[in-house]
């Protein structure tokens, strides 16, 4: 088992809207690409989030994203980011992620989410088919 | 009655997240500064949209909006965006709306709301109170 | 020769960075889908918006833009969005643009583009190879 | 000295644009409020950042960015973003920034910046003017 193996990616192209005029992506966008890794994880994982609100009355929050940024990203690039499970717990999920174009690291996170009740943002126990669905996704590799 | 008279102004700072790689504001955020000036002239009149959800149940959605970019706005600027009631119909208000820098018009558009039940989107009468507050509004000018 | 045949596709996933609190897409972000949508078609035709830059020192910046919003577009919705090419002059482009999902029209659009000095954004004829690009595509059709 | 006296504060308005399908605020756009606030800080230490680009061609990056997420924002509310000094070297400087409804701290960031070359993205030395501003604030509180 490698890290790699262990990952998830999903690609990202560089649109006008995700720049600034420094020239690069602004840095607040990365955790807009990041987010989109995190829901096409899930997805890939059998969870809709707009299923899991509806059934459930759940969503994910983001609690802490702590995110280094090492190159600029530029208009079309094609950048790979990555979500990598890297621990859970009752209610929360840790995720490492990271940005690449080619094989240059462009930025690297770490992101707690938590479940919650979407009407109150209470912690709520994740879904037990989640943690089914992790564990099975760990053991495959 | 002049025009300036039965205008609202509302003042936009632009920031790095406003501009992109060509160096100016990216076209689709002067939709943001106009649904911003939106807001402010609604709240002026005395209707805080999430109260009027809260309440009746009834959201405003735009259904049409024709922009025309004149000028760039760039990094740092600051603009006057203005609201101006051009119309008003059942469940309908048509607004012309500006973004300035001084004397200079950098875009300019007319936008059509309609208001709708929040839950379905469908088609609402606008609350009486609404055109009351935009009838007395024109009668005082 | 069909509609269809002239139009370019591009898809486009809702994520939660395109929502509002209404629950439904934010009107402005279906400009960024069209400009995304623009990008793709620039490129198949051969156009890197970067290269353009870079080697003739021209950007297109939209000029106007109308659009007329049918229908909300959700959370996870994957939208087709398609770029036909309705006029070209000596420094502009006009496009027609729309947002479906499945064949339901959710927004469509009309675009002006022109072609600037990225440096002064003074109006600039049109790069030749991009007008015989366009020409041959409408050629093939 | 308190750490309030040497804290900068910035209003931020919650309008549409800046919500999600959740009912509140996307976790991205506490990164655009604190940006904003930064921005101000510096104008009223005396720096406009195009005026600094094009003076001496540097530019501000984040290199990293830390934020805890304690509660949500939403729309219409009011925040306060403040700027702390947290710390200056010779080519960056830490931040800590809050967003705060009243006096709830709905999110709290530590914040790093590094002083580039706009050209090069290479790491310039703080000009001294910027350094001489922040030691003056400093004795002044």
């Amino acid at each position: 088992m490698t890290t790699a193996a262990r990952s998830f990616s999903h690609p990202v192209r560089i649109y006008w809207e995700d720049t600034d005029a420094g020239g690069v992506v602004f840095y607040a966008n990365y955790l807009k690409f990041f987010e989109r890794a995190r829901t096409e994880w899930l997805r890939a994982l059998g969870f809709g989030q707009q299923q899991m609100r509806n059934e459930r009355g759940l969503i994910f929050v983001v609690t802490d994203s702590a995110v280094r940024y090492l190159e600029p990203a530029r208009l079309d690039d094609e950048l790979t980011v990555t979500v990598t499970l890297a621990g859970a717990a009752r209610a929360t999920l840790s995720l490492a992620q990271a940005a690449l174009r080619g094989s240059s690291v462009l930025a690297e996170s770490r992101i707690t989410l938590a479940c919650v009740e979407a009407a109150s943002f209470r912690p709520k126990r994740l879904p037990q088919s989640i943690l089914d669905a992790l564990a099975s996704t760990a053991l495959q590799k």
